[in-house]
């Protein structure tokens, strides 16, 4: 069992675990693991998937594949097991994982076999049995779908969420207090980042700061919670290509990245951002969703992420308040932000002259083409003639 | 003079131009043009810059210079002239924007003219000639920054907001309301799309549905300034390379964007969606954010857009809650999204041993690397071993 | 049985198929719909695969695919089968492009069936079958690898081919001559494209011109076969993640895309040609060679094409001599290349001050970081400070 | 003076410097940095410009632009000087170089100068001056156009060739013999890659090896040159956005991108490779060519090929012949490739049915799309329903 900072019972876990015939129960504390091997690189490329999903789930899966294939080298397994069912990106990451770190592993994935599918249909078949051989089970009849929590985020998906157009029931959510019932007086917070990572969250109402990377994640879990923030309802596509609709709260990992991206707004040189947008967080995100995170396409994408860090140092000062991450400011000894270059009152150095030459040289080929389209008597300057394609 | 939708007494402007010298006026109603040339394909492809900003006065520029074109070429004049400062993007916009339309336009930029700018060191010292000749302007010692307003937002720069570590004053904000005095009850709404366009707004408060083109956001607008919903405050990368401080309320803008976003997890293919954010969203942002609207790349871009909308139709149910944009459903016929098929509770005609081989044949590469790395000895399961890059 | 253009006795074929037991035998000629409906938006979009190879097989399963769901459409056919092996693409290719049009069709694949492949390891086996039961075959043991061949190209893979160290035999190359044999007097041909499609090729030597589309590719492939044109020998990757090595022969693909890719230079946009270059030419690529013709995503990416080829129209002339396509010049009415402007003898026209403040305004940023560079200490002239990545 | 091994009479420019008014002259032998640090990652990453050119005098502009810098330094001059035109890249490329080493270095460029290039309108214009005055230059009238040389590469462009469908004379060609003079034998060599980089050429005609970095260079080009590898004539996109025609021969460089790239086939990961290729390849590339070689984008691209390269080792062999560079085999020890597993005649641990379950998940969105065209009566089987775009 993966201790990934999710809220859970663990002995009571081991308990029924050994109870329905497990040999032995390993517990693996992977909380640091799956902040620094995992989250880190996710929070320094801004990772996303489909605009709108942090990837919470994908994040763990790496660090518990690793911790299983770890546990299966000492015990001298030929033989692991899972129970994710056989439409979702879960399967898929968890054995892509195995396959990564250890080859010749062999996977029995009993949502996959036929004997065992015909018999259940489903997770409510399965529940049923469950009930029927008292095996104590989260997901009950009053909390119709299934989650998957960690430190970084719960998921909550199937059941009654099938419905797209369902809104979630208020009590489902579980790591975040709804924006309506959160405080009305705003907090204020600060986050110092070094390398694009955050080394140090000072909370004045506490009057404290934390540094430690998971004191870091559990502070900022919890002041999201307080102020609602972190909630999401997204219909997404799966690795197989099917689409599922999915509810996630991921609290500490909203303000990291509100913050972070907007640190990069000072610190970051535009085109390294530009391309590490197009790329690496495009490429990273996807990567991490569909379980490749143990492939030679991981290693090439992430290998390109410090030098895009390297300035990114500065603190983020935000004020949270009912669902929102407002940035109240920011600064940086980075230099990369001209306060009397970018300013429209005093000319900082800066020579009006050289712009008119530069605008004169982006022009050339744009002229050429605008002569171009006017010698075809494609041109002209009504709205109907110059919005479309000239095809 | 063109009317973008900004809020702006134009007869007083008209009176300024002639009192300043001004031989005619014209005020050219851009506002049905800028939504549906503009605005809209941004908003088909999900446009922002750097993560975070709308474009809102990006978008303006070209219908504004298209306008000034046609005014151009009606009058016979051969050359134009702008305020922009020599900093800024607006100079290249403007005149990138001149020269795709009518490459021979001669460009007159004050502020680029030596003469001019070194009797005026910025704007500080042109609002102090103002005030002596008693020109009225809106920039005031109280307000000490630049705007831009439109239909679809409001810019503020300079000024104070040049340090990028003070927190905007309360009172700079102009459309929208601070979430903190927005209403403690939520609104809701939905809004219709076809083909990846706003066709209806459905206001239950107000019992009423908007279905033009301007008033769907202009209704947005309101609904939005009233629950505090669009404003951001960022650093971001000028074109020509410089780092600058912005803030931004882009009210309608925002909920159309979560809508759009949200519609087409539930509508639009995987593949075709990921290929979109990479290429299209990205690059049409850039083109956009540079000025480089009435270029062939543009038409090359845009021209791609279509084929990726045609699946965008459906509902979008929305709440509205002090700065919250909140999806609460949503649904279509489409029919790409399947109940049955996702369903975690039933096998939908889903054949689950299809995907034992999906993901066998998925870790046919990257079994014959870790095979690679286990034979070179690059390759064991303990933390430190995984996660780097074996370079 | 579709007429793509392979050199085939389809009376032998028919003949062949009802000896062997086919109720009916259909042939379809769809060499004009493979040209103008496939190989016309490749050569536009300059298809390659892992830079080298030209995807003459790729190119014609979607005509094969629509050809075959026509006459199953026809004549109300519920299954199809092909005898692709279950290690290759064209099995998915195959059946991904039947899915696309005719989603409910079902496909026997015998090579995936454990009763067949069980009783037949592999080609070799098949073919000791057909000589046992004196089926006529095209592979023989004097002949030892397997073909596949259109009007675009022949493709050549297993048996000896296998090991990616051994040099192809002389005689296995069937389309072009070897370019030793080739004549040793260069011979010159001309090329005129209209909107990046090949309308017109002028032989002098024939005194001839052709411009008929299906004749324009006769045409070049036997003068790209004369002079030795187009060969490749490559290991490349399936789509199903096993590396294979294949031969191929595209020779009129070989000479028109040199062409087509030469006057790109002259009549396109340098900004379209970028962005088509790293999305359209690679994604479109990529899309055909994993057989993702009948998709969504296909039907975006080309969706692009029509706007990156409206200026390509003009004129290529060429030199072909043992294995080489010179181009020795080109012309175009389209004007964006001003030989004036480009002199290095005359300023026409050009103010090379202005370059002076387009360097200024380029080298802001990269001032910018010059500067903290060297305030940091990481930074010097000598080759060691400046070539590394300061992380 | 920079040597980057171009063919040259260093004495003779001494001379001459010192001559025309030079106070000091110095001469930097630059030739294995030229290799190591600039042409060893270009060709790792496979960069090319717009399909065709390899890049030869971007590639020693940094390394010419750091010598320089080193001398500034050390000779504590405020100011340098270069001869480029104002119309051309090498300007760009000298001055942002100089900028990202040395920001507050000041740079004379005499032909951006209007005193100089209204007395000079043209290379013309000074060739007539420097004869007037005795210079001895190079460029003649009987050699009408301009050349750049290096180890790599050499460029013409200019003079008679501004004319794009001009062929350019037989002469003018440097550094290889013509494939029509090319001897009629071919030869055989074969080279070793380490990580991506060429550690030993095989030349049995000679018998003999060569592992030194710039040996291994000067030994291609020899072969190139005799057998008639290596020239191209093309219209290309300057940075400045004018079309320029130019000429090249990179003799050593043609045969090394053949054998790197065939290489990688054998033993790159096809999603590595995929993604370098879309994004270093091309980004590296444009950096290249628009001279930002000292910059963050720079550090940040280059910092992603070692893990691409990894696994790059193995011989190549190869053929020349009259112009043509062909691969003849190649091995390596990596493993990537499995001659069993992608064998058609054995099963070889593959279990085809795997591929079935490969197929129907990846069809999955395919037939959900398809079926919703048919609902929609967009679908149908006749070319011309399914080869368009539905929009």
């Amino acid at each position: 069992m993966a201790d990934v900072g999710q809220e859970e019972d663990f002995e009571a876990a081991q308990k029924k675990a050994l109870a329905v015939g497990a040999k032995k129960f390993f517990l693996e504390d992977l909380k640091r693991e799956f902040v620094t091997q995992l989250i880190y690189p996710a929070l320094q490329a801004n990772c996303i998937y489909e605009n709108v999903y942090l990837l919470g789930t994908s994040l763990a899966r790496p660090v518990i594949a690793r911790g299983m294939m770890s546990v299966a080298d000492r015990e001298g397994c030929d033989y692991v097991s899972h129970g994710c069912t056989g439409k979702g990106n879960d399967q898929v990451r968890f054995e892509l994982a195995f396959y990564g770190l250890k080859p010749d592993i062999k996977v029995i994935a009993p949502w996959r076999i036929p004997d065992f599918y015909h018999r259940f249909a489903g997770r409510q078949a399965l529940l049923a049995y469950a009930a029927e051989k008292k095996i104590p089970v989260q997901q009950t009849a009053a909390k119709p779908w299934s989650t998957d929590e960690n430190l970084f985020h719960i998921s909550y998906e199937a059941g009654i969420l099938e419905d797209p157009d369902i809104t979630p029931p208020t009590d489902m959510w579980k790591l975040t207090t709804a924006p309506e019932d959160a405080p009305s007086t705003p907090e204020r917070i600060s986050i110092e980042f070094k390398a694009g990572l955050p080394v140090k969250v000072t909370v004045p109402e506490q009057q404290k700061s934390f540094t430690d990377a998971v004191e870091v994640f559990t502070t900022l879990n919890s002041l999201a919670r307080k102020h609602g923030i972190g909630r999401i309802d997204i219909v997404e596509n799966r690795f197989i290509g099917v689409k599922s609709r999915g509810c996630y709260e991921s609290p500490a990992a909203t303000i990291l990245r509100v913050a972070h991206v907007d640190l990069e707004g000072l610190t970051l040189d535009r085109n390294v951002r530009a391309l590490r947008d197009q790329f690496v967080t495009i490429e990273l995100s996807r990567i991490l969703y569909n379980g490749h995170w143990f492939t030679p396409e991981r290693e090439f994408v992430t290998s390109a992420i410090p030098a895009s860090q390297r300035t990114v140092n500065g603190l983020v000062r935000l004020k949270l308040y009912k669902g929102n991450v407002v940035v109240e400011g920011r600064s940086s000894d980075e230099g990369l932000y001209d306060e009397r270059e970018s300013s429209m009152d005093e000319l900082g150095g800066f020579e009006p002259t050289d712009t008119s030459g530069f605008i004169q040289i982006e022009s050339i080929r744009i002229k050429k083409w605008a002569q171009a389209n006017i010698r075809k008597g494609q041109a002209g300057v009504a709205p109907e003639d110059v919005y479309g394609s000239r095809v």
